[in-house]
């Protein structure tokens, strides 16, 4: 027997429980403590760093159960006390990040990547809850001509917008996007927005034919002499920025090769073990290679703008909508390739617990 | 039975001849073709590049018979037609760069790594010789109260003083370099001189017992956890620059994990294979690791001034000043650690050449 729970006395959400199982779990409902919101969850997209948690590749860092997701919308349900400058019913997103405000780092004015950050969704819980209190610090409006389904995907995007202001692309630039995910995709319309021509390296042919959907050119690391191509295509100067998005250690070889002298790589991929860099290029060309992670309020919300100016293709990234009940199968999904992005429609239908 | 050659007619110098051999050898004097000047070569200093040479291992760049040597003083001995600004006895040395000034790089406005850069001394003739023919636009006039066994190390920390401008180094920064060799203590002594408080990572006791006697702090990266060190020293920072010097994989392991959040790291040692970087560090912390390779214009002439004024412990430095007969032993004692840095006298007595 299924039943629906309750929707303001009783909380509903994914966890993770530890080795590598999850499960639909209802809880009773807490209010907002102080300076929190309660947020009644719209959409949820599911990340590469969701599929790492419930793969049981991060079971050092999460505590469990955890209720995980940190790419999301939704509107404002409650208000704990002491909160100003919100509405219930505002329409929102989380900047999932929080400080503390003293480190060194912190101190420094790199609050987004403070020392002892607690990345909500990873570090505390996430957005895939019906009802989701945060801190009222980490809300982020949504502009008013933003669909729900479309704000889930501003957390991405700013990510998107982070990495391309950080590698400094400016107008006229020849941009090599390593790796076609949702990251690559997002970064390449961004760049592109800016003024840049983009290439993306993609080896799948499926995401391939989808990016070329998007305008953007597309070549394939395994078929190309990647430096030969780019050499042409700069007329012999190489690239200004490449964006290493993959993971892959053949692309962090080959990332120094299509840089232009004094050019930047910027490390976006998570490389879980030590990658060999050719640091004789490095020097040689005095290239940059800079890592970017995460966001700054500044890129959520010029990621929630370029949404609501349909510069992301929203709707070619996102490639389903599921219910709470399906996020195990759309792991799957994403795992095997068969997806790009798919979205958990957590307020909806077919949410039912299992009692 | 040796003689001595006419100082005008007839041009001595130390030739690589390939197979990791050297000869002393005397030639007919080249007078300077348009546009060059011809300098009378007092000290010619010896650095590592000059040992790969001599140990065949650039035996596929350099052309043999190569005189090498690019770390000079010296005063003009005669002007090619048309060469405007200088004076015969004038004392200079020469920034050893011949760029192409049409390639992406140059029109970009970075010639001193021109894509088709001619590296004097290495790609064409240097400077271990009596009489020497060069570009008139290399030339570099020496501050008058500098005298030329010092001038010779103008090369070196015009080095040194790019790498600490590259990383920006700031007045109050914690700087780590990684390998006491020449160009290291040349680049403590550079930051250090801008304001920072440095410490040398070096694992030869006699090289840090030397540094030492600088006033540099010193730790052994075979001793000393340099991680932990390092963030006791920055009170949990993190080092604002670090300085890769040393070539070694192992330093390049640790020195992600040395950087500040926004940290900088600066590859100056040149790596003949790729190494093995902690790219997660590079990305957790949003480093920044940047090449850097010679020297610019201004980079020459501060080094100059900075040699003139003291700053830099050139008489620590010096190990010895041989004669041009004495270069191959020279190179004996570098390669053993016996010596930091050896001066060639090129004009003085002892160049005799067997005939």
């Amino acid at each position: 027997m299924t039943t629906l729970p309750d929707a303001t006395t009783s909380v509903v959400g994914v966890a993770y429980l530890g080795d590598a199982r999850i499960d639909v779990r209802e809880a009773a409902a807490e209010p907002p403590a102080a300076g929190q919101v309660r947020i009644r969850v719209a959409y949820v997209g599911l990340c590469g760093t969701d599929l790492h948690i419930v793969h049981g590749a991060m079971d050092a860092r999460v505590s469990t159960p955890l209720v995980f997701g940190h790419e999301m919308s939704g509107t404002i349900e409650s208000l704990g006390e002491g909160v100003d400058g919100w509405l219930v019913g505002d329409r929102v997103t989380v900047m999932p990040l929080d400080w503390d405000g003293t480190c060194p780092a912190c101190v420094a004015g790199h609050q987004h990547i403070c020392q002892n950050l607690d990345f909500i969704g990873i570090d505390s819980p996430g957005a895939l809850q019906t009802l989701w209190n945060v801190p009222a610090s980490t809300v982020v409006a949504l502009p008013p001509d933003l669909a729900l389904e479309v704000a889930a995907l501003v957390e991405p995007t700013a990510v998107a917008v982070h990495d391309v202001r950080r590698g400094e692309v400016a107008p006229g630039d020849r941009v090599v996007v390593l790796g076609g995910g949702p990251i690559g995709v997002l970064i390449a319309s961004v760049a592109r927005h800016i003024g840049a021509q983009v290439v993306i390296a993609e080896p799948d042919a499926r995401r391939r034919a989808q990016i070329d959907e998007l305008g953007h050119l597309t070549i394939d690391p395994r078929a190309t002499d990647q430096a030969a191509w780019v050499t042409k295509w700069t007329a012999g100067a190489g690239a200004d920025v490449v964006f290493e998005v993959s993971g892959a250690p053949s692309a962090v070889a080959a990332s120094t090769g299509l840089a232009k002298v004094r050019g930047t790589v910027v490390v976006v991929a998570i490389h879980g073990a030590p990658r060999e860099v050719d640091l004789k290029q490095v020097f040689w060309r005095e290239l940059r290679l800079l890592g970017a992670r995460v966001y700054e309020r500044t890129d959520f919300e010029a990621a929630a703008e370029l949404l609501a100016a349909g510069v992301v293709p929203s709707e070619l990234l996102v490639t389903a909508i599921v219910p709470l009940t399906g996020v195990r199968a759309a792991f799957d999904d994403l795992e095997q390739g068969r997806a790009m992005k798919i979205l958990v429609d957590v307020a909806g239908a077919g949410n039912e617990v299992a009692v």
